[in-house]
């Protein structure tokens, strides 16, 4: 069967990933989180809470009796599933695997009503009334969903089945929506579908689904809003009350129409997942206002809204951003979903204009927060991902109620962790994009891209010790003699010094340095080389001023890796150390810490606390201290070790430098 | 009509406040407090929520149709304002007042009904449900309000019209509780009967009040639990759904019994009020069990759980406490009324042993969090104290969702204002306690003292710039020609040194110092002088280690009060201010600012904030800082000149000594 793509980037370049850093994972979503979450959605992990995601799909099918459970978006973490084994099998064929897929999708496609519509929700409990709520009930975000799965299922196996089920919705939610007077001019509450449009229209090529994807994100934050007239229409009826959905429009970003946004609001899933939309259209249409647009948020969320560990999300009420600099520890929100959703955004834009930055955020989401979201053994999942926990005031303080101190088997929402398993299983596209006839190299992670330059066809080998050492190599295979064309090489934020040595030569500077990316033009020829010696050495991180909550405190940085303190490694109250401002840092490899970790010891002083009798306030005191040595291990592997107290930033001593 | 008192040391001891600090307040308090708060009972405050408390008793007496509104608990906000007004015409004659006051307890006693039972909203609104829901519905709370209501109006007017309304409740309340097998073995949802009732027993001599006293205290915590069994008895009905109170048991104290308490846990106002009632029992009754539970309770709060403010309470949640040393200054609850309650508590607790502890804490509570709670227009109040506010941040993060920018005109649950009111009109019942020969002074607020020292009547008067310079008179009238009795003088918790004059002659140190008072024991004659002089330097103030909030902080005090930063006088982002190691404070008074008040002008450095452009996370940055002045107010002062930061702990750089 043919593969009908349009000239969609990630197909011209098709990427395998072989790294001693990322396959382990990529093998555990294989292994262990697919089995696993399949068990979930079949209701089988004993001490989880029940998902009934495939039993609604039964139900929906005719082929059991019963009624629908779960959250209204539950259809949304089989799609995600299936999108997972999708990618997995783009990798490593697995029959076995591919025939559970299938046998699933055939449910689907029976669940599937005659019209095209698909959401067991409203199939099984509330039929009449499909597109009453969209503000609430993500029809469209699981119809996005599902489009995902039937597109990454039809990229790796060729089978259109699902796909076709994908295009029938499709185009039956196209006869629903629209400018034209008959149809709704509506929008969903959770954005998903805009960027699914985009994938489908890439894989069928078919321009009716960019103009949906387009017309659904021209019509969000029009006025009069149509949350309002749609909650009227349904006589004032609310799902979910403890959200004022239909009237808090900038929960939904539906305040004011996407082009005008400015300012990272609501909750944070919703936005990104808007965002990755929105820069997938400009990247297709070249439209200046909405790349500008895309630019802005961008540029709000890295620059004034976002976590050192890329998480984003400050606030659990709404889940959502809060203002600029609002960025507390402990209470925040941090959804893994939303980290992810961040790294969407950063692909669409580095295809859109291939700056680092956004490399940069997708690097720091990828390798701390999301890497924090999956327990070493793929079974356990953090939603919230906090920069601080304090044990013994976590379970009594409901500040911080929505934080759990170690991971958890599922959620009732478990949008998080098929998410992760689909993110990681799809790693190999975030490696490289490229244009015209430069690759760029956005990750270092090992493997091999083949990739059509113009015309040249060239594999790319990568050998990386990225996460280790620092140490990355490049061979280039041509399958013409020579292939002229630059490979362009993101030097990370945190790297002060990288040595470059192309076919064993020094070569210092590079030729250029664009956007971020070091930028070598040749003409190539089979088994030429490209070795980077990155500097690994410990940074000390400081916020932004106006981040309060950091104000004194330093986080460590090795590498990708942000780390963090726990409890196990230096004993309770980890507020009383504080690294001393000669900074000496000392990196250890642990082989037997959780898989072998590089450890950063820093040179610290603890406070003593006075005996209990002493009081609680004192006056024109300094509290005495001991010199000592703090253990640091990366912020993604924390929680790992039992509950115990662990923090990202820590105080720190030192005078500031007066001018 | 002659008072019928037991020997009850407040009457034995009458004192009269002239004090440049304070009077100018219980002269608000009578000018402007009482008249507001008169007006907002009556619904007359424009634009503030309407308290329909006293329409709900002319329903209730049948003077007005109409249903009920307003809190279940409405009826004590009348009850605390006839409870001030009692306090006030103590000390101030004012036959107008005195006749609304005179009308309004009519109107009360016409609502009473035949049995004795006074309650609007159980007569109003659910006649047949008396006693059905003690957990969560304040009739017993009420109740203790109305019996402090009618003992302190007797006290100061002699009549017994209110008292007999309070007698004819607590003698059928008496009918109703016990443990008589035909009585209920209950207890109130909210503590607040016990307290009153020590006091109608020490009004009355009537043992019956202390014996219920005891029952109510002895019944809370006991297994199986009363609110469980009221629960199940009314079929599961629950009036605050989104509390669980008849299941947490913690929140109002009722999980295990009161002399096995010894943290403090649940609601703070609950909890203190409680405290108040077990102290005056175990003050009467001399119970080693309940002293020392009291003793243990008060530990807990005072070195474990309150601010520096003396505030309590550092969760909005159940307005409760959390953990020991969870002591966050932004997302505090810190109610007023629990300061208050603290206050009560405190007092209760020199009179059962004098020790400046409680009175250290006392004098904490009252210039800080009480103050605050107030503005200086007497017509806008704070029920929320933080010790931190941002207000980019605070209206938009739901942490801060309880939090008040600035003080408000009345609030739907309104216990704080009248509790305030209450509270200043009675001030003078905690400036001095006795116990046998030796008279304690616990607060230097000027006026005149006159008590009963084993038969010898001796008056005292004070003369107080304990606000301003520290100096404190002491002039001692005789009855006889001489008077041998101890003069005892609290040794303030922030003052280093003391000066003492006797008749104009530097006696230093004084004759002993016993549980932190200076004991001057001598034969007085008349026209005897004591001098004091506080230093009255800034001192640095440093949290307890162990509260992780304050690690790196300094707070500033000077004299009792706690000192705070304000945008208004330091601009933006108080978190970029350092106070420097050298500690070097100036300290002006500013006779324009909010009616005189002594800054404390502070060496700082603040941090520059980079461009906009530069980023939010930065490698091995040291921040440049220029050298700047910190202004600091009292903190009971803040908020009194429109929206802006406040801070009381601040930033401190400097190097820890490391031993």
């Amino acid at each position: 069967m043919t593969k009908q793509t349009a000239d969609f980037s990630s197909r011209a370049l098709s990427v395998r990933v072989e790294d001693p850093f990322w396959s382990p994972y990529i093998q555990l979503v294989k292994d262990v989180v697919i089995p696993y979450q399949w068990d979930a959605l079949n209701d089988l992990i004993e001490g989880a809470a029940p998902s009934c995601a495939i039993r609604n799909f039964r139900i929906a099918a005719g082929e059991e009796q019963g009624s629908f459970s779960g959250m209204v978006f539950q259809d949304s973490d089989l799609y995600k599933w299936i999108e997972a084994v999708g990618f997995i099998l783009e990798a490593q064929p697995d029959p076995e695997l591919e025939q559970v897929a299938d046998d699933v999708i055939e449910l689907l496609a029976k669940a599937q009503q005659p019209d095209g519509y698909l959401n067991t929700y409203f199939t099984v409990k509330e039929p009449d009334s499909r597109w009453t709520n969209l503000a609430e009930c993500h029809e469209l975000y699981c119809a996005g969903h599902l489009i995902e799965a039937g597109v990454a299922y039809f990229q790796s196996t060729g089978k259109r089945r699902l796909l076709d089920v994908c295009c029938r919705f499709a185009d039956y939610v196209d006869t629903v929506f629209g400018n034209e007077p008959d149809k709704l001019q509506g929008y969903d509450g959770h954005q998903e579908i805009e960027l699914a449009l985009m994938k489908l229209y890439e894989v069928t090529g078919e321009a009716r689904y960019l103009k949906l994807s387009q017309f659904f994100l021209d019509e969000r934050g029009k006025q009069p809003g149509f949350y309002l007239q749609e909650y009227r229409r349904r006589g004032n009826k609310v799902h979910f009350p403890e959200l004022d959905i239909a009237h808090d429009l900038k929960y939904s970003q539906a305040h004011i129409p996407v082009r005008q946004q400015e300012t990272a609001v609501g909750h944070a899933v919703r936005l990104v997942y808007m965002c990755t939309g929105m820069a997938h259209v400009a990247a297709v249409t070249k439209d200046e206002g909405l790349i500008e647009a895309c630019r802005k948020l961008w540029s709000n969320i890295v620059r004034k809204q976002m976590y050192v560990t890329g998480a984003i999300g400050a606030m659990a009420y709404g889940e959502a951003f809060t203002v600029d600099y609002d960025l507390p520890s402990d209470t925040i929100y941090g959804e893994t979903c939303a980290s992810i959703g961040l790294i969407f955004f950063a692909r669409r834009m580095l295809e859109l204009e291939p700056r680092s930055e956004y490399a940069h955020v997708l690097e720091r989401a990828l390798y701390n927060t999301v890497l924090s979201g999956m327990a070493k053994d793929g079974k356990h999942f953090f939603y919230v991902n906090p920069l601080e926990v304090y044990p013994k005031a976590n379970p009594m303080n409901k500040i911080y109620e929505h934080v759990k101190l170690q991971r958890q088997q599922w959620f009732g929402c478990s949008c998080c962790p098929p998410n992760i398993a689909r993110l990681l299983a799809s790693l190999n596209r975030y490696v490289y994009t490229f244009k015209e006839n430069t690759l760029y190299a956005h990750l270092y992670i090992g493997g091999e891209a083949r990739v059509d330059l113009g015309g040249q066809y060239v594999t790319i080998g990568q050998s990386s010790g990225y996460t280790e050492d620092g140490r990355v190599r490049f061979e280039v295979q041509t399958d013409q003699e020579t292939a002229s064309f630059a490979l362009a090489l993101r030097i990370p934020e945190w790297c002060r010094t990288v040595q470059y040595r192309v076919n064993n030569v020094a070569c210092h500077p590079p030729d250029e340095v664009v956007d971020g990316y070091a930028r070598i033009l040749r003409d190539w020829r089979s088994g030429d080389t490209v070795e980077l010696q990155f500097e690994m050495r410990v940074h000390s991180v400081a916020g932004h001023p106006l981040i309060r909550q950091t104000a004194g405190k330093i986080a460590l940085q090795r590498g990708p890796f942000l780390y963090c303190m726990e409890e196990v490694d230096n004993g309770s109250n980890l507020h009383l150390l504080q690294i001393t401002s000669d900074k000496a840092f000392q990196v250890e490899y642990d082989p037997h810490l959780l898989g072998g970790l590089h450890k950063i010891v820093a040179s610290s002083v603890r406070t003593e606390i006075p005996s209990e009798e002493d009081g609680l306030y004192f006056s024109d005191t300094q509290w005495p201290s001991s010199p000592v040595q703090a253990t640091f291990i990366p912020y993604y592997a924390w929680g790992n070790r039992g509950v115990g107290e662990m923090r990202v930033w820590v105080n720190e001593t030192g005078i500031p430098s007066v001018k």
